[in-house]
């Protein structure tokens, strides 16, 4: 049977949260970034029109929910939205980080969740598919109705790291709560795993606690985002009373809110491995920072089966 | 038959976009605000958790689209997903300024309607009514398939300029697209109505023109809003060229975006009289700023049948 | 990459509000009307049938909401759930008038907004998109969460106004309301634009007044559609007495209900241009009628894309 | 535990398929009727407008899709939409005549399943429930997932019937498709039952069978409606043929389309007995016509439960 | 035009209700059945994993609601779920055998109907589009609101008993409620009809009894389906009383569940005739069924238009 | 304001899969259970009456997912819909076990999201709400858009397991993914955690490890569910090599499937701590297993506020 495709041409377009990730895909898909322009009035009220026709193509729209986070939602679903109404064959939204994805659960009473919230617009808004990077939590998936993919770049930390052929080094999570994760990473790795977790034991007040051996050794500090670099500097420190020899920290997403600059540039780090899931502005590169592309990752998943 | 009330008891939310207008409606209705804390963390996400229980009861959350719009917007969502997941018996959203109004068609190829959005998103967040005020166009209302009410406040600012008997004075419209409310507003003040448009002949260039005669008259000059005030600012010109005499400004919504109060500042202008459909912040508030409250017709409508 | 088209052959079907426009379009497309018996049974019930297969194919149906417009509206819903039942790949509802457009907000209390609700069922039958022309209010495109078209086939008439080349010449709005299009419609032309309006003043009875100059004048009416032709004859009436020379009035939907025909006959109209969104049957085609086709338009919106 | 009703107080509207029934209900709830003015333009939209306010109370709208069907099947949905958007509390739509359950299934290539639509629009204009009578197929139940009551005039024929004490009689179905249910009326009247159908053995041509005894005896022809009357003619000439003494007509819905008044004004029939399902204006009353009332039968099921 | 075909290359998986089935279809289609693992785990939940990708493949799922019913409907719905999101480009299911097809509409108070539910879970599961076979009441067509075809097997079991070249022979329906497709059977057979009925005649007890002629003709039996086969085994019987020579009985849904077999094979017919659309066990294996095969008729409409 | 409940009176049923439950749900709210027949046909198909009228009041089902779970899932939905379309007011499907729980993402190529497509059929089917007991995952609750409870029994069995005193304890999380829950329990018991996990070095086998200590201490084993209890075997064997004292097992959801309870049996368990959220029949009732009940904290969320 040929190789049939049922969608149309794909057109390719950048939201204002994604638009290096978006060029870089663009290169690699060999598809020209579609013309739009995306107006941002004096009311904060944002408008786009698209330069051409997408009647009946296969349309992706990249953006990343970064900083200003509501504003990049908004803009992402408005769009969809405009997609949808010129036509277009099929809308699929990629969105390498998918903002308020915490929220996804009542662990209090009276409370949102806001991700299903996210997922029911994306919907609403005319989206047919989405591609998405290593959500919080799998179970956001299930959010949606309308099929997905939702990839991982930790394999891609991993093999960045086992170029280095640290020779005595183990793995270590930052929170119990990635704890599974870690250790998968640690398997692609062949290393061994730690945990760090805040411990109350009794009635004395909590404590970092470190669950594995780490002196002498090189650590690799593993999480799925940075967002202030609180808990990260904390680990970090525990780290150092407990001997380890060189620090690396890998992270898929750099939120980096906040302080979260200042801080890492304090820590006795070796080096800091993330993506361009989120835009990084010059400012915020430090010397010690290394960010690995997913554009070959999503561009991959654009023009052909992943899973 | 009794005056059975099917929704339960009245409970009443003020999002951050429009606290000091919910303050009042809370104290004409004698029902208090609800407690609730409004986090926005330093990732930019919105967070909300209720005080206290809302089952089975009829809850109203105020929260205008005031600036930062699109925060607000967002945060208008969660608190309406908040209250339907904690079973609440009716959800209202009360708007008294609802964003994105004027992107209401495609009049242009390729751009959204990003009003129809917010509606279907107001929707599947989970209102069940809504409420608001002199939208841009009544079309919006269809956009909604909840039932609601899209109230006026014109007859709030036609009483307040009544009061004031002016001798001579004529209505005018600053805009030819508010023609037909600008002739209410004047039939409801028994005084006569002119327009100013934007006028070109041939291909002379585009220049305002002032149909009706205003010379050696009070004008009360009409708009649904001032945003930026530009177009407000030129017709004041106009008219003062025309040789008007006092002249009085009367918008419902006060979005004054930009450099709008500097510009209306430096205005002939014997009185601005708005509402505060938006919150207007202190060093915003001009010495001839009069701001009407809307609070009573809000009230109103909450408490009981308006149309 | 190559012109792909990803909805099947297209088929072309027409309901019996629009047949001659349907064979004009088939004609344009080189695409046969699609064999199809509507039947109405004596109890009043439509039925319809196609004659051959529409599997995966991109079925459009024609069906303007022509008189009997109630029977219209439910063939054209039928014939939708006909196309949709037969897994028709795609299915586009060309609406060259939709009916109840008017009723388009609740200007009053508890009236229906019908506009949204035959959007609502034209989606509900199984139409993947719309086609339809000058529409009431642009923001009716918004009723619809289906893409569509909404086409303005002003451009025809003033083509055809053009070519004429009237040496003195003004556009008039026989109505407020339509002030803007009119503007626009006189800018094509490079004509002076002027209104009439019904003013009232003071405690005066409401009466109509023109504003802008015609005396002497070749005058070019227009409106977006003429249903019992009493508003257009105030106006001619009104610019008679201020001395216009030849009036030409032109409008896009010739609803012409009630004494409509009649009342144009007495009128002293140089010519009057339409177009045929409507049917015109031959006892309304009065000799000065001039009747332009949209057919083109519209072929090319089912064709190709247009915004 | 109390009486509790949920759903505010009971408000009546009669749309103008069904005025001299829904007064009947009226009058039997001791609820007045709902002003409103229910408008036919002269482009044929209809308008309505309720004349007093509906929030949070349980509407009834009472509209048969009597003829001019199309027109009241529109004005059904309308007045739902005007409730709904009115804030109604529950809005229930009552249809003693649905019109199109004909159309229930696709019983040949290529054709609508309009009953199914009807339901589908009426959910979507906003009703939250429905109630109709004796409807041609009971799966069309299943059509809606609002919750309804599908109730039965048939006990309220035979009490009628029985009410004549016939010594010797039959009760014979007119169609094989009603032979189920004609056998359940005969149950309930304790009488034997007789089929009617259309028979075609081998090639000989079509011809009507009568399957039972009739001989001598009065006949009690049964049916849920008749439109044109065609086939009940047929049928009264076989059973005369077949010597039956007295014939009676018995059936729910009289659609009376067509040359049915004049066809059954022919017929030797002793008596025709039907119901105010729909209406039957006066020169199609014959003498022969007895017409029971379905009004307690609705009246009990707006008020409480049936089924 | 040429022959496009807008859904993507087809792919073929089967369930567990219809293996040896879909096995048949996919020989006939030359399509490989897809690769799948379906797992019912200790905890009686049942898993599916694709082998390959069906990305903007054109995907059906063969799945008979078979015994384990309950069982097999959910693993249909899974199935459904799981193609979606791996984002099938169409996804039809196949179901030859529709399970609570009985459960059509509420004949008594406060029951569900569930095979609207089914349908209902079907379209949100994720289908597009559904095959079946011998529905058992046409309507529920219109329990659908995606297309889909209902295809009739009918024709297959005539052709069968046309070979047999029957003398002198009778279609028989064994319950009035299939009369009318007993009546179409005979006509396809050039046959006469006859039919058996329980009567109830004034106060006597419910008694079987014949229509027609049968005495010293063959009879085929004839009905929509087989479940316990008690229904059969009076009807053989009675027909045996009225001296019928040879009896064969014809069905399309072999359910045969409880005694059906043991009951069938102490019956003294000729031959049963059915199809596959359900599995029949070895053991239930008769020696005088025949089991007509549906894979031609299913392919048949799998690869292109049947009506 | 008074104490106004909005939604009828409560009425409560028990489905086949929660009887023992249901009734004592039903004497503490000193409601009795619904009467109502459910019937499982020969052809395996169930069907539900209910024996008196629901209408407008506010109808509860309890219907734990147990054995056999297929079943029970599809007469949960049918019972669903039975008291939708008997018009209850509210129908809240009160699920003390849900089943499919852990099927809650993608997280391999391929395969469903049964969890979502469960809430889905739940809201299709006519739940209004839902209440649940302690989900795999709690971003479950996202998959519903309907309001629900979410409570969790871990107090319940915190607070038995408070009231032994055991001296010197430790909790122990059998699987690393209930960690965190695991040390909210010990939180709650003022006691250490230890975890257990399957722990891989370098080229190492799989093998589990404890972290913490357990040496000479009793040890309160605790997880969500035990299914067929292989996991928890491994786990009170490594125990019992590190020499802990007492083992008690502590878990909410007895599944025990396949070989759990011989399997149990023969554990060195001082005593297994379960609830009734799903039903255990007496053959599975060992002598050292003790069973809380539920009931409570269910009558609780029924009658009022819970979160």
């Amino acid at each position: 049977m040929s190789q049939h495709y049922a969608y149309g041409d794909i057109v390719l377009y950048s939201g204002s949260g994604s638009l290096a990730l978006a060029q870089e895909i663009s290169r690699q898909l060999n598809v020209p970034l579609g013309g739009r322009d995306i107006t941002k009035y004096s009311n904060e009220n944002i408008f786009i029109q698209l330069h051409s026709s997408v009647r009946g193509q296969d349309a992706f729209i990249v953006q990343s929910n970064s900083s200003p986070v509501n504003d990049n939602v908004m803009e992402m679903l408005i769009f969809i939205d405009t997609l949808k109404r010129a036509s277009a064959g099929r809308v699929t939204a990629v969105i390498p980080y998918l903002a308020y994805a915490r929220s996804d659960k009542k662990d209090q009473p009276r409370v949102p969740i806001t991700a299903r919230l996210i997922a029911d617009m994306i919907q609403i808004a005319g989206a047919d598919r989405y591609i998405t990077l290593d959500l919080h939590a799998g179970q956001i998936q299930g959010f949606f109705s309308i099929p997905g993919d939702a990839i991982t770049a930790f394999p891609l930390l991993a093999d960045y790291m086992r170029r280095k052929q640290l020779a005595d080094a183990v793995v270590v999570a930052a929170d119990l709560g990635f704890a599974k994760k870690a250790r998968s990473f640690a398997t692609e790795l062949d290393l061994p795993v730690a945990f760090i977790e805040k411990r109350r034991i009794a009635a004395a007040p909590e404590a970092l606690a470190l669950i594995g051996e780490v002196t002498g050794k090189d650590v690799i500090l593993v999480d799925d985002e940075v967002d202030t670099g609180k808990t990260l500097a904390q680990a970090v420190r525990l780290l150092k009373e407990e001997a380890a020899r060189h620090i690396y920290c890998c992270f898929i997403h750099p939120v980096l809110s906040g302080d979260a600059v200042p801080r890492l540039r304090d820590l006795p780090l070796t080096e800091i491995v993330t993506t361009n899931s989120l835009p990084i502005p010059p400012k915020k590169r430090l010397p010690n920072l290394t960010v690995l592309s997913v554009a070959p990752l999503l561009s991959g998943v654009i023009l052909r089966p992943v899973q």
